[in-house]
């Protein structure tokens, strides 16, 4: 569905473009012909992320897009944004720092009202899984599909992470319904791949493997549930729903794969050559809700979008890419500790 | 309970000091001593509010808070912060202009930002009536107390501008836990009095009877309930909580004295000598919940606060204000009309 030219010489912002999915995004847009910016303020993201990408194909803007002159500035001339910026992090982030991610209401307020004042012709917008009611992700036992209608009201997103990305998909559909601003919303579910930061449960695991951690260490019980989505297909579905969907509605991207937190370890350890070792629950940890996987069924109606990476092999790929990358570097334990909570 | 001398002195910013609420906290502070800055873009609010406030008493900057700088500039020096400001009307306005209203989530984080960068002592929040789940609002034939423990979540606040108004509580709780800083989130329920415009009901009914219209309109069937609050009422509230709570925890101002609009529509027929006058609902317009009353009980006991003006009293005064204000200017019936839906 995919339209070939759709994206060659598009101008393109991408905001947090520098991150772990921002810079995916862009390699992919820069191979689609795109001509495309990226604003970071490198709080979390990272230059080396977009070393791959010759310095001739995108334009840095470094800065802090609550700045309403910055964010005007950095959608002028722009047809298409994707909004991926955020106070962000994994779950040891996101639960401890509520009032952080507070600022997310700033954030996507500014970049959105710039991108309205602009006249941009899509604006496409990374929301998550988080705005599902949390009270739909409890039980293990049940099979769960999150299906886009069943965000209220009410209401009963998780965390203020969560409530601040749902609160932008209200502000997006009004500004379509009242104003037609064009707009999309993604829900992405729990995105791993390469350059994924240990704050992240599966980047964290890479690394207690990495480090030989014995016994190895899990958080919550491990038994909580998620439906971890590969980074390239998160991007082909940010893409299609930037090409196809612009009436300001939500549409999930993310596997219907559900995979428990100790299955997970155990491919990881089975990969690492550590098959056997003793796991460890460390049940006071924060996880979020217990069993959270995606319909992708929408995404398949409206724009022939299916997850193509089984988890099996993409978890391989980041396994890999975490044992080359982190040989390169020293890291100690406490490093290591440090990485999982912060962003 | 209130402290006589806790105001004299102190730096005061009312954001939102030139509208109907914020003017009569202006002067309430100015008679306790208080050095009151005001900011105010004047969108809605009129300078000729503060008419009666000697201009040695305060300070005025006017300018748009959604801009950072200017949030930073009129909180320096500020011991505490009353935030009035907001993008808001009655129920013409915020029912059919969410997409305006959800600029109250920049509005709010970038001045509550402001205030928690320059260390202010207490952070005073115009929360609303409007964050209480709708559905226990429905019943005209229920008795209603709206106690702060029935917001949820699950939440279902009444439209963005609820939403924002909301959201803002919960950042600052968050940054009360995580960060010490003191905020009190003032759920004001629908307030009347001197200068309120005519987007409210209660003065668009008292602007109807001074037009003499006949047969004299209401919006939606007549029956719905609201706890029409007076001003000084508000404002006394308002100060109060200012002294006394700084847990970043929401409470109530409003009266438990529940009154339909057809109620208010014959008093004020009565005191401009129509009555008998037919009422004609108009059951299009928007009304918003049909059953909205607060439970006064938690002001009364952290703050002693209760509501001193009965609703005839109030409403009486609004009448008088009303008609004297409005002999001194032209108004056509057209203009009157727009007056209800706009700010």
């Amino acid at each position: 569905m995919t339209q070939p030219e759709f994206w060659r010489g598009k101008q393109v912002l991408v905001t947090g473009g520098c991150s772990f999915i921002g810079s995916h995004l862009v390699e992919r847009l820069v191979d689609a012909g795109a001509r495309v910016r990226v604003a970071d303020d490198l709080s979390s993201g990272r230059l080396e992320n977009l070393s791959k990408v010759p310095a001739s194909d995108w334009e840095f803007v470094q800065g802090d897009l609550c700045d309403p002159r910055l964010a005007a500035e950095v959608v002028r001339g722009i047809d298409i944004v994707f909004h991926l910026a955020a106070i962000h992090g994994g779950r040891g982030f996101i639960e401890l720092h509520q009032a952080a991610c507070s600022r997310n209401f700033v954030l996507d307020g500014v970049v959105s009202q710039a991108a309205v004042e602009a006249g941009v012709q899509n604006f496409v917008f990374a929301s998550s899984g988080c705005v599902y009611p949390v009270d739909l992700q409890a039980d293990v036992d049940k099979e769960v599909r999150l299906t886009e209608a069943q965000v209220g009201p009410p209401f009963h997103a998780d965390g203020i992470y969560g409530w601040a990305k749902l609160m932008t998909e209200q502000r997006l559909a009004a500004l379509h319904e009242e104003a037609g601003f064009s707009s999309v919303s993604c829900r992405l579910f729990t995105v791993y791949g390469e350059r994924c930061p240990e704050s992240h449960a599966l980047t964290a695991m890479v690394g207690r493997a990495f480090l030989r951690q014995q016994p190895f260490e899990v958080w919550g019980d491990g038994t909580q549930i998620r439906n971890w989505t590969y980074v390239t297909d998160i991007v082909r579905g940010l893409l299609l729903a930037g090409e196809h969907i612009r009436d300001g509605s939500a549409i999930n991207l993310g596997t219907e794969e559900p995979i428990q937190v100790r299955e997970a370890a155990q491919l990881i350890l089975e990969f690492t050559g550590q098959g056997g070792t003793e796991i460890k629950p460390l049940p006071d940890k924060p996880t979020g809700p217990y069993n959270r996987v995606a319909s992708a069924a929408i995404a398949y109606e409206r724009l022939g979008w299916a997850p193509e990476v089984p988890f099996r092999t993409g978890l391989k790929r980041l396994t890999e890419w975490y044992f080359e990358s982190r040989q390169a570097e020293s890291m100690s334990a406490d490093e290591f500790a440090e990485r999982l909570t912060t962003r």
